[in-house]
């Protein structure tokens, strides 16, 4: 657990943008990459076989879902999450940090652990540090993150201080649960919207040493110049020997922004949370499939688009599907989004590889003709 | 239009049960077959390709659903539904006649058609039967049904009289209204359950000509035996030189029975609703997934189904997805049923080659130990 998982391939002359390689128990994962969500074992409306076929590398399990359901010591009897859900490729799961986050008052934090009640039932739950790396195990991820406390916005200095020192405790008692599975885990940078408090955490986690360092806390709420500022002022921070990833961002432009800031990782439920509700991701821009405009419209949803859904079907097709809530619609349109974001990141290595980053970021933002905005 | 699009490959020496083939416009279907229902222009749940992998060479797709959306123009735009939904094998479009008897109060049948309103909107809307050809030949599908009128159960022999009179009526003006097209249309025989009369209603059918019949107006509520009894004093009489389709039918037992008595093409919603209601099929019975006795089981829906979802995950796992309403739930469940229908049809063909149906039949009763019931 001393040597990093990453191997640098390729760095852009022009900014941070940098090209590698992350080695996983279940393969090599070429970054910068997209992560597609699966939140309960399953990315949703689609087979693994789809999500290998849209060119993801890597999936996302949450843990606190998976916890709650179906518990984790099922999946463990089935010798981990892979074998559960029929994924042979690595798997990253998160700690389950910011879903109690995200209970509010169902939620309260202790030096122990964090005390909530399941958002199923209202059954009383409580994840140390330790249990968190306890669940993680038996789901036999690949890649592991730190139980932390995430930091609403906005905060004073002084609660982000509290939570920041209680992360990177926790941070070290995760480091010292694992019980050498090979699993590699990765430490998670708080720090709220000051930059500072932000460095000095990143030190504290290099101090404790993980196999990756993450940016949590983000695209919770601040605006997004806001975000950017963080992002701008914290990943050139992060160690330029181990690989960088910035939870639950974002947004295509997001990831192209991330990139330029030298970020390897993402995660993000939009594409396939937009494509079951009708708002498909194109190289011209977004597109709300219910639109009328649409309804004998006989091209697909963008004609540079090589994925399954633009090879076979129309506009005029998938929006009466949508229509008619069918659930072919929800599949075609997930594997339509999720192709968009891998290729975007595909399309970033390349650019990458041959230094031509600043470039393809450049013909990124002018082919957003903002063609469906006006529907 | 005056050769049958039938031809008998073989018979049982034991029963009526036969094999052939129908020749259509998009290939040619090997019989006994079950068809898919795809409602909207899809077997829900399902892509194209995972139709054709679970074995269905011919699918359904509802007249009435299709017109009122997305409509038949928008179809016949495309150059007709095998363009518009991606499937390129054989079709089969009922009439719409089943659809609006089941708007009950909504509808009203006059000597011209049928007056209804659309389930959707409420819009007024009408269909005769000229109407019927000419919808059905926009969706360019290879098999058409002509307009009949469904009979409810109970009712009595006059009610019966009148509205069988109605529909050799309508077939005459179906086959009439045909442009040319090459799609094949087939007669329906109503009757209620008076054999005699559905006798009747096959000699006037015959005289009128078509290019195979259907028995309609059965699985209508009336007594599984009742059924069975019309199935036997009828099938039989329907010309062996022609296809022979029992409509809207059924469960497995309805087409081990069905083949046995000499029908050639089923359909039914049961195998892609069930699955969607978490029902599956199996060769030892019925099974309900959200039972708690799977939630450990990691054992296949049936040990013996080579079906994608029985190669690659356990009950437990399909138990999870189910319980969390997740959408791949009801694919993986709808690509078994589908499957495990097909698979009954393409054993029952073998048998009937290998002329040890009733063997055949035997075997598959015996081997309901109906483990599941008890849940």
């Amino acid at each position: 657990m001393n040597a990093s998982p990453y191997t640098l391939l390729s760095r852009s002359t022009e900014c941070q943008a940098r090209c590698g390689e992350i080695a996983t128990l279940h393969g090599v994962v070429q970054t910068p990459v997209f992560m597609p969500v699966g939140t309960l074992g399953t990315v949703k409306a689609m087979t693994p076989e789809n999500v290998i076929e849209v060119g993801a590398q890597i999936i996302l399990g949450n843990t606190y879902h998976l916890y709650i359901r179906p518990g984790h010591e099922l999946i463990r009897s089935f010798g981990g999450l892979h074998q559960f859900m029929h994924w042979d490729g690595p798997i990253l799961t998160d700690s389950g940090g910011f879903q109690i986050f995200s209970l509010q008052d169902l939620a309260k934090i202790t030096e122990e652990g964090a005390a909530f009640r399941s958002h199923l039932d209202g059954a009383r739950l409580f994840l140390s540090p330790e249990d968190a790396i306890e669940v993680q195990e038996a789901l036999g991820s690949d890649i592991m993150m730190v139980l932390d406390t995430c930091i609403p916005y906005p905060a004073t200095r002084e609660e982000v201080a509290k939570a920041t020192a209680l992360t990177a405790r926790w941070a070290r008692r995760c480091r010292e649960a694992q019980t050498g599975t090979g699993q590699h885990l990765f430490g998670i940078v708080q720090g709220g919207m000051y930059a500072d408090m932000r460095r000095e955490a990143i030190e504290q986690l290099v101090e404790i040493g993980f196999d990756g360092y993450a940016l949590g806390g983000l695209s919770v709420g601040e605006p997004k110049e806001m975000m950017k500022e963080m992002l701008a002022a914290t990943a050139s921070h992060l160690p330029a020997t181990h690989a960088r990833y910035l939870m639950g961002v974002g947004t295509p432009e997001d990831l192209v922004e991330g990139v330029y800031h030298g970020i390897d990782m993402f995660d993000c439920v939009m594409p396939t949370r937009n494509a079951r509700n009708g708002m498909l991701f194109t190289s011209q821009g977004r597109l709300v499939i219910k639109n009328a405009c649409f309804q004998h419209d006989q091209r697909p949803l963008d004609v540079t688009c090589g994925c399954y859904t633009c090879r076979h079907y129309s506009r005029a097709y998938l929006r009466h599907l949508f229509q008619s809530r069918e659930i072919l619609a929800y599949q075609l349109n997930s594997i339509h989004n999720l192709y968009y974001y891998c290729t975007l990141m595909a399309g970033m290595r390349s650019a990458i590889k041959e230094d031509r980053f600043l470039d393809f970021r450049r013909t990124f933002y002018e082919q957003r003709t903002q063609l469906f905005e006006e529907h």
